[in-house]
């Protein structure tokens, strides 16, 4: 018979069961095909499939890509509690980052003591955007919302009159970790700018 | 200036556009509060996350929790052509393997050579279940199905009148990987009987 700590299964569990609600909190940015929004469960996945096949374009030569992709997989659980906050919209954004501590808190400490710390941390880090694979993760956070609007008719660009200013402020911390990918994200921009996708 | 291989990262781009798709594939599962089915994405994404909590019950002191994670993050992505076949559906299990790895062919092809050759590797070797972490991956991925029926009241146990040897013969593989893991699933299918969500 095989010893079973189960109390510590039972935390793991737990917070696997918690994480299901990440499939039900809806982003701004639509699926490609238009369908719907997009949620922060599938968002996360796609982040993650993106480091994979990525992190080559990185200007960090020492970049722990495994990280990266556990970043990406963490980096919106707290949006659970916090809810999705529209990156355009200033009056959300000021107290996004209390709100979303607040939930990191309660999310993680539902796992067993060693893991919750481990995980919280790499959120963190994350959040931070310092080391190599932060930098890559917020890079990437960026890059797949503007491929998204791209590709559905500028959708919630559009839909919220955002101007090409904002979204190259939002999309600067690309040019943090690979130029190839920022060289890539200001082409998409000028093009969304000249199909009238964005405004000038 | 920097130098970009612009037919490479094309490509890249081009099967990161393609898999959005798996977020239209949906599965049997419904989410754990019951309010849809569960799509393919959000499902990779979920065992992704499970695999990096989990991986201290698998049997094989060897297993190299990263490759899971992109095992786990890859596994379904032939649905996207062959679609999701119903694990309790003999008649559409019969040609599975042809219809997936004809959507192998296809999908990962869309990748630069030496990708495609990685990406679909790491597909096959979860398909043949032979390596540590092929069987950790499929563990979870029996497990996870399990879990959400149990905490939706059976419902695709219920809607398709499975009966606990299937549930049974379906959830075997966990034990090739975890003595720890097979032991809760089988807990939660002797509880699953109790209650009448699962025929004996």
């Amino acid at each position: 018979m095989v010893e079973i700590d189960k109390e510590r299964l039972g935390k793991q569990l737990r917070f696997i069961a918690e994480i299901d609600q990440a499939k039900s909190i809806y982003r701004q940015t639509l699926l490609l095909n238009g369908s719907r929004q997009e949620n922060d469960a599938e968002h996360s996945w796609h982040l993650a499939v993106m480091a994979a096949l990525l992190y080559e374009y990185t200007d960090d030569p020492d970049l722990d890509v495994e990280k990266t992709i556990k970043m990406a997989l963490l980096h919106d659980i707290v949006e659970i509690d916090a809810g999705d906050t529209f990156c355009y919209d200033p009056e959300r954004g000021t107290d996004k980052a209390e709100r979303e501590a607040k939930a990191a808190e309660r999310i993680y400490n539902l796992l067993p003591m060693d893991q919750a710390r481990q995980f919280r941390g790499l959120w963190q880090e994350f959040e931070e955007r310092r080391t190599a694979e932060a930098r890559f993760a917020a890079a990437l956070d960026r890059l797949q919302p503007i491929i998204h609007n791209y590709r559905t008719n500028g959708h919630s660009w559009r839909k919220h009159n955002i101007r090409k200013e904002q979204v190259m402020e939002r999309i600067a911390p690309i040019a943090d970790s690979s130029r190839v990918l920022w060289e890539y994200a200001k082409h998409l921009v000028e093009e969304a700018v000249k199909k009238g996708l964005l405004q000038e």
